[in-house]
């Protein structure tokens, strides 16, 4: 029986000057990666970029075509340079404008003297877009066609992450072995590793180099959407590290 | 007198697979950032992007044209998906040879019987290239035109730096002032902010909000070439957080 397997991949934005200044660090792609790998999706790219129209717009066309998923992050707050939603609409060449629902949603958190000018900008929705909900600040993502479009605070992000699972249509399932062998470099090991990678085809085994002050190691992690063949890549790797911390 | 101040640029390209699946999150963006500071390069895009030789190899090329310099990440180690060497010789139609300077660098650390055939690819070196110190490891990162190739472990890539700062020329410095403010929420600030904005078109402003248990406030923070401007852009961001705070 050949098993036919479906590889569905996301490209990631993470969008924000911050972002590129060093001042803030990301720490939202890895949460995304976490959250899409249970449902059989990779990232295939992501992308930092700065709070320009056109780089953004370009990159959403662009990302939309080449992945089966697109999730970006940043962007939809009230400021002056939170242009997203902007750009997804002009990606798509959809109008966007204040919405009822978007609106209600703004309501459930301020008072009618604090939603001013500034915050109903967070009910702009590209035409045609779902909302997604945010339990944490009320102010929607939204999903334009195979996009959604996420804040860029991670506590918010991972508010929104709850009412995406549900849309996507993953593919088989990565699952993951790792072996760490401490005392050896990348290098003592990477023939014997491009080896057992050549017989598994389906098998992608990256190999990590860890330093301490006095100790070096590496950890092998082997990828792949077939456990019962992982299993026996972890036997193979476990011989290999037994092998050369014997030597 | 007019002050011409040069806009320097610079492009990231963070490689590797474990970045896109959450295994490792990236931390040597933000380290070049900090380092390109001082000099006058601020970072205009960044790219995470996975072990394949043709997107490695078309974004190098497309970066290189883009940015006044390009520094990757990742991908120059012993292992059979180490390939951004080979990625960058293709990018500029190259030839990539093992090189007498990188071996001596190598033989510095290992001992002839450690210095298998899987170490000395770190040897190999696109046609033309020079050589980046490596302090910490030795196998060497390289500099092609306005393309500095580095390692990807956080201590090695920081290492590196050190043999780069005197090959850059750079811009007009970058300063940045920051003023928070708690109890706030950005919107409350947005509309003022894009006035202030608005009258000094040298400087960007971002507003970025911070959550805590029981609190909220925003950190403005005002970045530009010129201080003297910073400095009344911070009196006046200054005056509008009484403003805010007061009411």
């Amino acid at each position: 029986m050949t098993t036919v397997l479906t590889k569905v991949t996301a490209g990631v934005l993470l969008i924000g000057d911050e972002l590129l200044s060093g001042r803030t660090q990301d720490t939202n792609l890895a949460t995304i990666a976490d959250f899409l790998a249970p449902l059989g999706v990779s990232v295939g790219e992501a992308r930092i970029l700065p709070d320009d129209a056109a780089i953004i717009t370009r990159t959403v066309r662009d990302f939309s075509d080449r992945f089966d998923y697109v999730f970006t992050t940043g962007g939809i707050g009230p400021t002056h340079d939170d242009i997203t939603a902007d750009c997804i609409a002009a990606a798509f060449d959809l109008t966007i404008a204040e919405r009822a629902d978007a609106l209600a949603s703004l309501r459930e958190r301020y008072a009618e003297g604090e939603l001013n000018a500034a915050r109903r900008r967070m009910a702009r929705i590209p035409d045609g877009a779902s909302l997604i909900a945010n339990p944490v600040s009320q102010a929607p993502g939204f999903q334009t066609r195979n996009v959604f479009t996420l804040a860029g605070v991670p506590q918010i992000m991972r508010g929104m992450l709850a009412d995406i699972g549900h849309r996507i249509e993953g593919g088989a399932r990565t699952h993951q072995i790792s072996v760490t062998c401490e005392g050896i470099g990348e290098g003592d090991a990477a023939e014997p590793l491009a080896g057992i990678e050549a017989s598994y085809p389906d098998i992608s085994i990256g190999s990590y180099p860890f330093f301490n002050d006095a100790l070096r190691g590496v950890t092998f992690v082997a990828r792949g959407p077939d456990q019962e063949q992982l299993a026996r890549v972890k036997a193979d790797l476990e011989r290999l590290v037994a092998r050369l911390t014997d030597g």
